[in-house]
Formats: structure tokens, sequence, C-alpha cells
């Protein structure tokens, strides 16, 4: 028997705004939402004029607003999605935690350690969820690529390597994209390391299982004027011995959205590649690398559980981010029940976003202190 | 402002069935559609499980019924679905077309060259809408070369070739995709030239704008005791003097779904695979090979039109299929308005449909007379 | 104990030549031969000239006066390398042979079936050896797939593709190597499918172990007055019930030199492009596709017999030559020796080259009779 | 008119050995060299039993041995190859410096510091040349890509990333390959760092131009009981502001031998792998990625000057080697003419091999602090 749709409002996410559009899809691929309110700008004018051509039945000027007034609905919203700059993400995810709704956040938790660490007492002390959207964890290689180390197809992990790198900072920054993403106040104490470095770092994490003891990072800003990093070389050490290196850049021309991950163990190795998210290859050592495909030969439950449709069918970045979404559906439907949470789900939680803060944090103490060994 | 959705029926894609969640995906990805009816099985009981797992809000045991009762709603669909197989194509479609109910239907168009030209006769006299989901068509690169070839960036074309290959016909077939598609009774005369060569043939046709003139084709069954090919080879020859082959199979290990489409003209050449849709190689005769990519550097208006988010984020199949959807939308809202259609409409209508069905009717035709020459 | 090196002569080849060049560096590369004579072009001061920048000892005006001169020597060559447009092959072959000495002749065998038909006679009566320079089967990755194939690993064959595709016909055809490949006089019926497409099927023969039972081919010249094809398609029946196509074209924008072969059996599939030679994929129906290497993990003894260096450190076009001569080199060591032949040479034979031959002039057949079906 | 063949020598390379015979083909391809003498083992016998299955007219017990008699002699050597392990380099190479013999010495220089200065200072005041064997630099879309920074095509240089995996050395390090490369006393200091780090830092400077100002690195040895690393992650800063990273390792399954450089300025990127060597990717940023090809479209003066066939048809590891024989010939021949040495030769010198040996040691030196950043 199917679930009603689950009431979803939004926060940003404007019809001008990139990540905003993509979380709407990504909430109605699988059907498992209704977007319901929103209050899509800052500017109340903009939010409305948004509001109206995305077809939402209510729109609001803030989100104060809005957390006040769907709270007090039978039918108000049961879930927020926060698509904001940074430096806003933790004031309003407080507002609808503390009124009791679910929050789907964007990446980085928030823009300082402050903020964040108050979110996290907030979230955790709430009857509601919080889901922080890592969304290149749904990819379902990066599903299978975590089921592997963890069932020992790679024996003891002894390398991480990380890198995500990206072209579009390469002259001057422009754009609505762009721009708050090189102010400190909005941004936070990370530019590229907390754009992309922490979905890198976040990925390295949760398919290698393994806990970050320290690392050493030399941050640059390449860009003229620009007053926060746009590349950032990190060494990685591992809890339990294993090494690892993550490089991020916005300033890397010919890389679009290279964000590629590296696994060796003293059993074998995967290598998986974003801009070719249906592909994981494997080497057994002593054997011949094996090219495994989303929903293919070998698949493990975990890609298949996070697919659609049969291998040869590429599924891509905003099917991975659904993944996310319906994880969170499940959840929000127990809630609901006021059944148990199930024991499976897959998506970054409050912690995850602390250990990202942490680690933003660290690279930008590191970088600070001539690249010394810091613990995150 | 916004439209209001669509009200969509289906008839097939009950809960076991590939295509017909593929559909339904696509209807929801960019929000212009509500699935509020079906029938989504030929033995109703199956149908109305398959509905309440959906949480469809009506269920009919029969697609005439469905048709029938919905005409007479005020609410009732205005487009519906058709996802069955082959042999279901044209009955089911007439049903909703005779009372002005637009009708998307999945390839090939029917099973047989009668079935498809009353179809197309009642298609074209109805005032209601057909659309036919040749969904590779939908893709950003795919448009990008149709507009280049259009554009006159490869020159004069003298080479089109295409090739969709297979591996899951193999061993025997079996389970539920395999098994109508190998009865003659519910495929029709093709096999593999039915089930995926119209689609490489469609393709060929859709970039080049070239007509096809004669073709000889050599089909074969080699799966044990099959009646249906499970390859083809074509040689074609085009109206004007530009050549080519089509190839394609279910039987070669190492494909999961290999469609490749190559143009060449006196000027240049493009090269595009459906397993790596978001890239496409250009080569200006003379000039080092470029790597096009979705909504990337040199993108075209197509490329554009049909992309969702920056390049570098992969999107997919669903994403394709949704533009077909998503362009249908466009022009039920104006047949809802009372306007005239956009004349940028790019979704495959009943014209492409016939062309497939006569495509595959030439091909068995020319395999039957020792790979003659046919005209289609 | 080191053999002495072979003294080596060649027939064409002049310093301004392509493939003269590369016989001479596969002569070298595993050191068995001593070039010591040329008749380097058949114009006597160019063929000087070209003597004197190589440093050859002993230089000729034609090829008889050198076949004569060195049968006299005490010292004289062994064996002779023939580098020359097609249609000097036949003449040129049939001097040595008739001496004594062995014959290392360029493909296609020669410009005419007669020619084909009398040097076969005459190299089948002669004691000393002819060998076809079919370079490609020199690839340690053709030699491994064949070693495949041969141990069953495809399972019974039913597909045996091979295309073959060049765009440096693409404009006009001009310089010292298009000029007398586009002249029937000097190379023969085939253009396109003498110079290249024999490679393909010599490769597809070579690899499958199949033979030919019959073709249907389409033949085109694109190019603006030529005279020969610059495109052909060929759809293969294969002996024993396997199905192919062939392609090869100098037309296509955007390929160097693209040659890749693809088989698939009841078992399995491979597939190799000679872009990237060192690579072979393998995919045992139902498994993940293996990526396999050169003297890499799971190498066949062929791959490794045809390998110098490890796996990972690239050997390209000239090693794979170089493969040939080294065969030849043994053959060659045994016939001074007295001793019977090795019973594993690979080397391509006067009967490759006399198939090669009917394979072009069943194609032209076939081409002008409408693409009827033929039989080499 | 043709240069009469260098007389060639070589130390090490027993027909047990890899990288002798390596040196052995390269020295044949262009045809500059005869190796007329050898000590190919510090094993008498062993020396003597290659030389004889190798057809060297003469064979020496040792290299001293071998330097006095050649040196005697009026058709002695005039250069001699080096291809012992690191620890003999030294001694070896000052034994033939010292008789105004031509030294070609594999790399890294030597075992210690102060072995590589002892014999930079013989070498900068012999008459005779000194060539390092960093063979990467010889692949011709290497060359192009340091005609491309060179030239301008990147802008100012703001990364270069290199890196260069292997698997081999995964398991217990076993074989003639492996033994002495763990052992401190026979490699030096540096394990991976000094067998491929090396290269690949070498490879970085030859593209980019630039000088390393400071490293940090963080070297592990992961295989049991191993005294030299197998895995280092080093951060570079270069002179005038650029960045980078370098990661070299011998213990990552599915890496045969993946060396990729990539560097990006401000008005482009670049991106090359040893493993498909003719190619090279080029990205002006804000325009389609190009894939740059051997001897292809676009090709710079150093790619053709490094190139033997046309592109399409690949050339390898062997024939880079050799690009470094032939351009050493050039300089020999001139050394044997008295006249002053071409001003175009792109061997490695001693100081390129007294720079690897001082990038070992900073290496060493700066994991031996904590990572801290040291000055090579």
């Amino acid at each position: 028997m199917a679930e009603a749709p689950i009431r979803l409002g939004m926060v940003g996410g404007g019809t001008d705004a990139f990540i905003g559009g993509v979380h709407r899809i990504a909430s109605r691929i699988d059907g498992h939402y209704a977007l319901v309110a929103g209050a899509l700008s800052s500017t109340p004018d903009k939010a409305h004029a948004s509001a109206e051509a995305l077809g939402l039945p209510r729109s609001y000027g803030s989100y104060d607003e809005m957390a006040e007034a769907e709270a007090a609905r039978d039918d108000g919203i049961e879930a927020v999605s926060i698509v904001t700059p940074n430096h806003v993400h933790a004031p309003a995810a407080i507002a609808f935690l503390e009124r009791g709704i679910h929050v789907i956040c964007d990446k980085p938790l928030t823009a300082s350690m402050e903020d964040a660490e108050r979110l996290a007492d907030i979230a955790r002390a709430s009857s509601a969820l919080f889901m922080l959207t890592h969304n290149y964890t749904g990819y379902p290689m990066i599903r299978q690529a975590r089921d592997m180390v963890a069932a020992g197809d790679l024996g003891a992990l002894r390398l991480v390597n990380v890198e995500y790198v990206q072209d579009w900072m390469t002259g001057p920054a422009e754009g609505k994209q762009a721009e708050w993403r090189v102010d400190p106040a909005r941004s936070g104490a990370g530019g590229a390391i907390g754009d992309i470095g922490t979905h890198a770092y976040n990925l390295a994490c949760f398919v290698s299982g393994l806990t970050l003891d320290r690392l050493a990072a030399d941050l640059d800003a390449f860009g003229s004027g620009r007053a926060l990093d746009d590349n950032a070389h990190v060494m990685l050490r591992w809890q339990g011995g294993a090494k690892g290196m993550l490089w991020c850049s916005q300033v890397a021309p010919g890389n679009e959205n290279t964000l590629r991950l590296r696994l060796y163990g003293d059993k074998g190795g995967l290598d998986w590649s974003q801009e070719e998210p249906n592909k994981l290859w494997f080497t057994p050592f002593g054997e011949p690398k094996r090219l495994l495909t989303r929903a293919g030969a070998g698949a493990t439950q975990g890609n298949l559980d996070a697919s659609r449709i049969p291998g040869g069918h590429p599924e891509g970045y905003l099917e991975a981010f659904a993944n996310l979404y319906s994880d969170a559906a499940r959840a929000i439907h127990a809630h609901r029940a006021g059944t148990a949470l199930p024991d499976d789900l897959l998506f970054p939680t409050i912690d995850d976003g602390l250990d990202g803060m942490r680690f933003i944090d660290a690279c930008v103490r590191s970088s600070a202190s001539d690249s010394a060994w810091v613990t995150p």
C-alpha cells in the first residue's frame, strides 16, 4: 500500500539557483514528496515570484515565517529542504527542527564551527530527523564500493586517495554561483575545501569506513583577489595506519566535475570517477581488472537497492541525489508511523556534517601552520 | 505561472515491468504530470494490486474500461502512456485517440504493418496528440549532434553508421522481459530488429536528417529454438548518396546496452555512445578531436534546452526519457489552451512510428530474399 | 649461442616512404637481421641516394639487378623485404624466390588475381620462404585473442565483426602515400578494401580461425574523381554459421587508424582496438568485463611470447611488426640449419596472401552485382 | 651520409634482467649503435653466458676490466650503458668517464648523495658525455606538452601534479626485480620514491620547466618487514608560486605502470598518462577538451621529431627510450667530429641526476621530520 506523499517545504532555491532545482527534481524522481511551501529567496519579492513560477501552493517571505506558519497547520510541511548559502543553514535548520519538522540540508553543514556545534546539539536533541545531502554517496557504484570494502574484498586498507577537481573558477569568480562561495561571511572559512573538499572527504569516509586521524594541508587562492582557497592539497593519515591524499581544486582547466575515489588494500583496489558513475573498476591483486557496472554482473545489494533500471541505461547525478531523498522518505515514513527507524539508512547525518566542518577547520588550521599535521 | 499538472493514465506497466517504471519516473522528473489512473496489467487482479502499490487513485481491469470511464469524467485523464507488449499498442492507442485522449506510446509502433497503418490513419485524423517514445532522441548530446549536422558542421554527409548491441539474449530467453519479445504474436515480425534496431534506425534518421532509400539485411536467430532474429546486419543506402551500416544484436556478450552512432561528412565526424551519453566526439577534418559535453563549452541550444544541470554532473537515460515527456507536456499545454503547437517540438510522431515499422518490414523482407536491396 | 644476423635486402622503401622505414625498424628491434643491400627506388638515382643516407653497403638500380648480383655472392642476402607499391610485389618476389632468397613481402599480395596465383605457384614450389606482413597479427593481445578463441573461451563463435577506419583520404588524395593507392594500375582493383580491408579480413581470420563462406559488399568512392573505393561495407557469412560485418573506410574524420575486432560466442566476447593495442576486453557471459593486458595477469602463452617488456610499458605497432620479423628469423635459422621449420610459426603465408586477394576480388565482384552474395 | 654505428658496451643487463634488454632494444631501434662488449653481470660466469647468448664479440668479468681493456683498443667502445642496481652506477660510470668513454646510465643516479656528488664532479670535468635514462621524457606527447608549456599555451602555471603508481609490490617482494630494490645498501635511501618517484619528479620538471622550492613528504613501507618506502605522498611548492602533489606507490592493485602528469595554468590544462602515451589532453580554458595525438593534427615540432610513424600507429615505451639513445647518438656524433654539441639536445644530464638524488634525499628527510617542508 503506497504511503501518502511527504509534504515538503524549501528554503532557498529560487528559480535562478542551481542546487534548489536539483533538490526539487530529486524529491520528485521516486514520488515520495509533494513540494507544498517555500521561502525560496531571502528577498520576499523574488521568493514569491519563484513560488508562483513553480506553482507552489504556499509562499513565505522568510524561513522563520514559514516555520511558524507551517508548524501551526494540520497539513503543514513534514520536512524542509534547506538549499541556501552556507551561513543560513544553521538558523534555518534550527527554526524547523525546534518545531519538529524534519530537515534535509545541503552541505557543508554551516559556515562556522560554532554554528555547526550549536546545530548539532539541537539536531541530536530533536525528535525530528536531520539529513545532509552529501549526494555523491547516493551513487549505486559508491554503494557497491562500500559493500565491497566492508566485505573485505580489498583486504586491509592501505591507501584512500580522493580528488575533486573543477575548473569553473579558473578565471575571475563571477555569477550567482561564484559570488557567495568566495565570500567568507556566507561561505565560511573554506573555499574549495568547503564547497567540494567536504564532498570528497565525506565520500572517502563513507566508502572506506575509516576515521581520519590527522591531516596536513596546503591551501591556495590562485584567483586574483580571492579571499578563500580555490585549491587544496591535503595529506591524510587515517586511524589504523592507512594513508591518503585529498586534492580539490576549482582552477584546473579541463575538469568539469572530476570527483575520483581510489582505495587500495593488500588484496585489491577500487577506482571510481563521478563523471562515469555507472562504472567501478575492481582489481583483485594479481588478477585482471574488472569493470563492474550499475545493476550489472556482480552487483552487490547496495548497488541494486540504489538502482532503478537495468545496467547499460545510465543513471546519473539526479538519481543519486534522489536516493538520499528516498532513504529519507523511508525514515520519515517510520517516524510518521511511530515505528523504529530502518537500520539500513544510509543518508549522511548531523555527525557527518560536524565531521565535515572539523575537516574544513583542520585544513585551514594546518595550512595556516605551514602544513603541520593537525587533528580534525 | 505554473501550469496545472497533466492528468495521466497508464496501460501496462505493472510493478514487475521495466519500461512502465521508466515512464512513471520520466513523467515525474520535470513535474508536468500526475499519474491518476491505470490499467496496469491485462490480468485485472495484477492490475489492481499494482495500482494499489503505486497509490493510483483509479484502477481499471482493461484499457477499454479505462478509456470509456475516464473520457466520461470531468477530471478524467488528458493523456495516457501505453507501455504494453507491442501487439497491444494499436488497439489501446486507438481506444484513447478516438476519445480525444493524447497518447504517449512505447516503440515499436505496433506488431504488424496493418495495425501500424490503421493506427496511423486514426492518429492523423484525431485531434489528440500521438507521441512515440524513441527515448534516445532525448539525450542532450544527440540534440547537439542533430544541431551540428543541420548547421553543416560535418559538411555533406557520406556515412551514417549505427549499432545497438546487447548481450542479454546470449543464453536461452527467460523471464518476463524476454518472453514476449521472442513471440511473433506479441512482438511482431522483428526480434532484435524491432526491439532495438528500430531505436538505432530512428536515432540515425533523427540526427542525420536523412531518409533511407534502400537496405539489405541479414537476420539471424542464434538462440536455440528462437523464432525471431536476435542479430541483424544491415547495409544502408540513404537518399542523396550517403551510405551506412546498422548492426543490432542481443547476443554479443560484454554489451549491456551499447548504442553507438557515427556520422561522417566531407568536413567532419561525430561519434556518440549511449553508455557515456554526456559526451560527444567531434572532429573537424584535419583538426584534433574535441570532446563536447552536456551543457559544456560549445553546447548548442538543443543541448542546453535538454539539460537540467551543469556539465560534469551526469544526466542519464531517465532524464533523456523525461525530455520527451516534457516536450509532450508543452504540446499538451498548447492543446489545452487551444493555441498552435510550438514549432520546435522534437518528440517522435506517428510518422516516425510508421517509418520504423517499414524499416522492420523491409529488413525481414530483404533477409528472406537473400539480402536483396529493398525499399522500406 | 646467438645466431649470426640474417643478411637482408630491401626492394622499395626509399627514405621518403613510410612502410620501408617501418620494415627497417622492425628488422632491427630484435637484432636478427643486418640490412646489407637495397634497390630502394625504381628510380636508380633515388635508390642510390637513399642507400647512402641509410649507410647500406650495396645499392642497386633495380630488383632484378640486385637479385642476380646477390645470388652470386657468397655473402649475398639471405632474405629480401619487398615494400613497393602493390603491382611490383609479384615480379620482385618471383625474382628472389627463384634464386632461393626468402621473401618478406608487404600486403596485399599483388595488384591482380593473375599475379597472385602465379606468385603463389612459384612460392609453393620454391625452397625459399615467403612471409606476408599482415603486421596486425603480431600484436600480443591479438595472439591472446587467438589463443582464447582456440581454447574455447568464447564457446561457439556466432559473430566476428571487424572495422578498419581512417580519415586521411577525406579530402583530395595527395602526396606520395595517396598517389599510387588511388591508381588501379599500381594498387589493383581494391582501394580502401585492398589497402586496409585486407588487413581487417586477415585479422578476423587469424583470430577466429574461421573461413569465409560468402560476402556481400557495397563499395563507394566518395572522393571526387577517385577511381577506387575509399569506403566499403561488407556483410560476412562464415563457414559453420557465424556471421559478421566488415567496414573499412578512409574518409571517416576523427579516425587515424581505428582497427577494431570483436568476436562473440555463446560463452563470451572479445573486443580489441589497434589504437590501444595493449588492452583486450574479455567478457565471459554473465560476468563482469575484464581488461586483459599485454604481459599482464591472465596472459596466454601467445601474449607472453610476443611481449618484450612487462605490462604497463606500452609496446606498439613497431614491436608487433617486429614479431613477424622475428618469427621469420626463426624459420630462416631453421632453413639455414637444414632442420624442420618450427611448428609454431605464426607469420602470414602465401596462402593468406592469396586469400586476401580473393577477398578483394569478391568484394569488387559483389559490389558490381548490386551487393549479391559471392564466394571468395 | 650515414654515420658509422657507435660502438657500445654494457655493464649489467644479463639475460634475466628487465632493463638491460630494454636498453639493448632502444639502442637498436634507430640503428645508431652496435653493442660490441659487455660486463653483463657481477658474477663472471653469468656475464659470459649472457654475452654468448647475446652474441657479444667481447665479454668481461667486471666493469673495471672492461673499461681498461676497451680504452686500450683502437676499436674499443665509444659509449657504455650502465644498467646495474643503483649502488654500482657511480663506480662504474666513473671508471668509464675517466677513460673518456661516454656513459648512458640508468636512474636514479646513484644510491647515495655522496656518490652522486662525486660522480657529478667527475662527469662535469670529463670530456665524455653523460646521459641519464629518464626515459619517459622521450615520449612524443611529453615533448609536445613541454613545447606547449614553453609556448605559453597554459598561461602561468598554477598546478603541476604527477603520480606514478604500480602494484607489483602489493604482496611480499620477490624475484630479481624486487630483491635489490628493497635493500638500502643497493637501492639507496629511497624505495618507491627512488625507483619511480624520481621518474615522476623528473617528468614534472622536464615538462613544466619549473624548479622545486620545497616539499613535504609522507613515506610508508606497507609491505611487511620492508626497509624502504613503497608509497609516498608528497606536497610540492614550485619556485614562482605554483603548487603540486606527487604520489608514487608500488602497492596499489590495479595499476601496472600508471604514470600521469597534469599541468594547469590560468589559460589551460594538460593531462597525459603513460599507459596511453600517444594521447595528450589539452583544454584551453572555456573551450572543449581536445585530444592531441602523436604525429597528429596540431603536433608540435617536438612531437614530430620524436615520432617515427604516422598517427594512429602506436609507438610505445621502447621508442620513447630509443629517442634518448638517438639524441645521445647525435651528441656522440658531434663529439666524434669535434664539433659543438647540437643545442637542441633533450636527454637528461648529470644535473638532472643530481636533482633527482636531492629530491629523494629531501623526501626522506621531510618524512623523518613529520612531513616538515624541506628544501631539496
